[in-house]
């Protein structure tokens, strides 16, 4: 039995790709009227996640393994162990800042969506959401380091 | 227009309520055969992001604000300004430690499902996902105060 989701607002973004890629993208998620009286005390909190639907993958993807963002230099691993969207259900999940929140508009600097994406929830996030340090694999820390580089490399 | 979710697997837990509420619980996950192969490479990494459905929420919740935790003495805030299951979609999300895989059975500590609970997504955890130093307001800390003092009474 399949579960029903249905979106709270959406995303207005006009930054480059890889302002989104790379966290720096300033947004705002709009969220709807029969919704707004959920974001009461959310101005209390800097940081929040949020759940998106990944509205640009083909529904139902198929794909259990994929190479890391495209790389077909990095051996192919599960999604399950990736953030890519190709996944049995696509949910986006990101940690943005809360700059601004007026009415029923946040703004949030971080959050990787494009433009129209529907939103879904949004959770306070706080130091019980972290790992002190988390683990994780040597073609993870292969590309962290190579878009370091890239975000250098611009501002040559 | 809605949008559907299938579950890839489910929780086994007979931790108590107090175990799962503190993040004690060691519960196992569960994933189903059909999605088994994107599990590939998720033992690299020492913590994961959950996602689940809070099966035993009332569907299409209509409550958009509550009392913290159900606590009649802390001022209602917005759902989305708290963890309560209450959402308008009810997705749980919770950071737990991989403590082992074998074939598609993980072994988890931290998750505060209950058993059954049907699983919708697995992430990895990163120090992006982290907020250095996050502002949380004071019900908020109030409560933390509150929980940890109950665990240390539990141990006088």
């Amino acid at each position: 039995m399949p579960f029903e989701l249905r979106p709270i607002g959406h995303v207005v973004a006009n930054a480059s790709h890889e302002d989104l890629r790379y966290g720096r993208a300033v947004s705002k998620i709009v969220i709807d009227h029969k919704f707004a009286g959920g974001l009461k005390g959310l101005e209390d909190f800097s940081h929040l996640y949020v759940l998106f639907w990944l509205h640009e993958i083909p529904p139902r993807s198929q794909l259990l393994r994929v190479h890391p963002r495209g790389r077909s230099d990095i051996a192919k691993v599960g999604v399950f162990a990736t953030r890519s969207p190709h996944r049995p259900n696509p949910i986006g999940l990101t940690l943005v800042k809360l700059l601004r929140k007026r009415g029923r508009t946040l703004t949030v600097k971080g959050l990787d969506a494009y433009d129209g994406t529907p939103v879904l929830d949004l959770k306070p996030h706080d130091t019980r959401d972290s790992a002190r340090r988390p683990r994780v694999p040597e073609w993870w820390k292969k590309l962290e380091r190579e878009s370091k580089r890239a975000r250098q490399n611009e501002h040559q």
